[in-house]
């Protein structure tokens, strides 16, 4: 297996600016959201690229590419009919190879020298098959992921089998169904954004999408349960943390978590240290 | 005098993204900073603003002003030729009247019950003169600001008689001409990014614009200072701060304020902490 191609999805209306955001990179440069994305998935060593936009987006993304315009070509879903038929739009960039998939509304922060999509790439590659990064995350986050049930690799650290994935699951049935052994307390596998998928994916989401009158309701979780039951389906725990930018202050603590480890470290803590001390709590007027 | 308009400048290349970006206000809702600054503006009880924008921008800034749209008009720069031909472009809209003048790049926290420009209205009617809003501003702040020398009026806090203009001064100029008797060693009166200017300010940055071949070179202080020896023209301590979300970490500074000032104060205080506890120095990846 070889993984040389991404596609990153975009087009969803209530997030479709998030990519054009500005941010300030851990070596001090601007950069949108974007091309921070854009960079993680050169860095794992993938030259072929393709976003899926909102029709009318192609300009604003493009120039929001940066140095990465030329590897980038853009698919446009002609109606905000949900994730999955989103995702399926990239079919015939993707065709009969297994692709790297992001969200284009999640940043990624490595822990160690190799950035997340490389570790994730490596993990599909060794094991030959398809593989959801996940992130252990707590209970209140649940309405914001899909969560995979799942367990454990044996002699394989970070690493399960996926039984189940449910989008968005209530904490109840998390309680229930979706406890992994060996997680802390209150805390699930939850999606890094970040997927090696096959290309049957696409078969499997026109299924499910010709079989419901809601096509909205047909996430991309809804496609992975169905590939969980059909073929050998990995979760690795990605040394590395996602920042959903897309949530209330998901800019501004990504925006931190890159500062804080990158150059300006130091800066930054100085700047914060002294709006801690010169913004009182009472001073709002707003 | 009454000041019933107002004029944001927005057009420079580097900065006209700025009002675009979004950022979450004390009230916890989602806003372009270029809202943000408008809502100053109609807090202060001013409903005609004219935005003076690059050209092609004016269906993204339509956009980005969200519920004030109705009340900005556009004006376009045709060319780039700096702040001083920027702000002449707004003459039509001005016409006879004195103005608030707020640039597109900078946002504003009051410390007070009243917003910034509602205290500079306030100051520069009971004057009846132009007035400049003004911040003390620590030396290695300079590159980035108009800085004027002032002495106190007496009986009046806050309020300085303006003798001169300098854009950006260097440490050494600014410590031989600039300093003003009773602020903090190593700190000088630079500009806020708000004033109230008489519409006598457009015939003189035509003349300065007509007497050089480098436009570019007319800043608004350029401006200024020939309105200081010709008028009555103070400047004002506003109670409250400017964050220039046009400097390297501007915009993250600026949310850091507005969040520490505002209603979700405690919970950005714990992801701060949890941050600070889980981001060490060393586990950069690029």
């Amino acid at each position: 297996m070889k993984i040389q191609k991404a596609v990153i999805t975009a087009a969803s209306p209530g997030q479709h600016t998030l990519p054009l955001q500005r941010l300030v990179d851990r070596r001090g440069v601007e950069r949108t959201a974007l091309e921070l994305v854009l960079s993680e998935v050169s860095e794992a060593g993938i030259e072929e690229i393709c976003v899926v936009i909102q029709p009318g987006d192609e300009k604003a993304y493009q120039q929001a590419a940066g140095a990465h315009a030329g590897r980038v070509c853009f698919v446009e879903q002609p109606a905000a009919l949900g994730y999955g038929d989103a995702l399926r739009r990239s079919r015939s960039f993707v065709k009969d190879s297994h692709f790297l998939h992001l969200v284009g509304d999640h940043l990624y922060l490595s822990q160690t020298e190799r950035c997340c999509a490389s570790q994730l790439i490596e993990t599909a590659v060794q094991n030959e098959c398809s593989v959801s990064a996940v992130q252990a995350t707590r209970e209140s986050m649940l309405p914001y992921f899909g969560t995979v049930s799942a367990s454990r690799v044996h002699n394989a650290s970070h690493l399960y089998k996926i039984n189940q994935v449910v989008e968005k699951p209530t904490p109840t049935f998390a309680e229930q169904e979706l406890m992994v052994a060996g997680l802390r307390q209150g805390t699930y596998l939850c999606f890094f954004g970040m997927h090696i998928l096959p290309p049957e994916i696409m078969a499997i989401l026109d299924r499910l999408l010709e079989s419901t009158d809601d096509p909205k309701s047909i996430t991309l979780s809804s496609a992975l349960n169905e590939l969980a039951s059909a073929k050998k389906y990995l979760a690795f725990e990605v040394q590395g943390k996602r920042y959903n930018i897309g949530i209330q202050y998901g800019v501004l603590v990504a925006q931190l978590a890159i500062a804080l480890t990158g150059q300006d470290r130091d800066r930054v803590l100085t700047d914060l240290v002294e709006l801690l001390a010169t913004t009182p709590q009472g001073c709002s007027h707003d």
